[in-house]
């Protein structure tokens, strides 16, 4: 029985603040010290290139080595070698097909249910981390084979909730953190 | 050679007005004395006879009666028959996804395109009219077995685009009537 353990944040960025600031301190206290590099996960942006280097700065800023998915040779190896995911957000329907399309979701599920590292996960990396996409707010731009997500909790969460009547600059809600620690499946 | 006659409306109700109150005009205007019956589809909402209720009423006090393709024996069959069709609003997926269940996309198809029979949609019921749903913001609640639509018009549309700073009480735009005619392809 192995401890899940994930990250599972709304927002990358919050009204006012840098990239991934907001819970820059959770990211840290969440990887510790024996995590030395992060497996990233761009999918969920078209410009993966300029995306990794937003990432990788942020995570060398705080002491960690980022390795992106799409510079690797055989995404499913880097995934199996890692030491642990983020997965950032961007579009929720363009990030599950690349998942599928890639062959990733058995192995990363393997990697966290199974093996137990570390998994953070931001707004859409977030929304694929529950049982499935069927919460989204994003727009269905691409058509994936599935709606079913990594199912890491037995839940789904919509990370960008808006009141009806929002009358603020915040996205739904101001910026949720969900720290799950759950007995493998 | 048949010409498409397509009446989009973005909402069933605009704020402040009774159901189909701000669009009765054109209903009227579109559908002319000759249609004495119009086929209602409520598959975009879950409780099917509440909505062809409240359906029926309207278009009974514009003088036409309204048959509910839920509660006909044959929907296939009732589509071969229509004289014109009404899509109302609700969730895109929910309704594409009863769409294809009930085999009801090239037989819709072949009314509206080669029959030329009036066709018209308020919100979800113009999101299918277009090409593809992908640009709905409608949440996948369920999973249809593609995002392609009737395709009426050579273009997808969302009727409730929101402005990211929105601050006013409409649906992203106030309420818009888009009128089609085109030759068949």
């Amino acid at each position: 029985m192995t401890l899940k353990r994930l990250l599972l944040v709304s927002n990358s960025t919050l009204y006012g603040g840098g990239y991934l600031e907001h819970c820059q301190d959770q990211i840290q206290k969440f990887l510790g010290g024996q995590v030395k590099r992060v497996l990233f996960i761009p999918y969920a942006l078209q410009d993966r290139d300029n995306y990794a280097k937003t990432a990788r700065q942020k995570f060398q800023s705080l002491g960690y080595a980022l390795d992106s998915i799409h510079e690797a040779a055989d995404p499913v190896e880097s995934v199996l070698t890692a030491e642990a995911i983020f997965i950032g957000g961007g579009n929720t329907f363009r990030l599950l097909k690349a998942l599928y399309d890639n062959n990733l979701i058995q192995v990363i599920r393997k990697k966290v249910i199974e093996d137990g590292i570390p998994y953070i996960g931001s707004s859409a990396g977030t929304n694929v981390a529950t049982v499935s996409i069927n919460t989204t707010n994003d727009m269905p731009i691409v058509y994936p084979p599935s709606l079913q997500a990594l199912g890491f909790v037995p839940f789904n969460i919509n990370p960008h909730y808006l009141d009806p009547n929002a009358n603020s600059k915040h996205m739904g809600v101001c910026s949720i953190f969900i720290i799950i620690r759950m007995n493998g499946q």
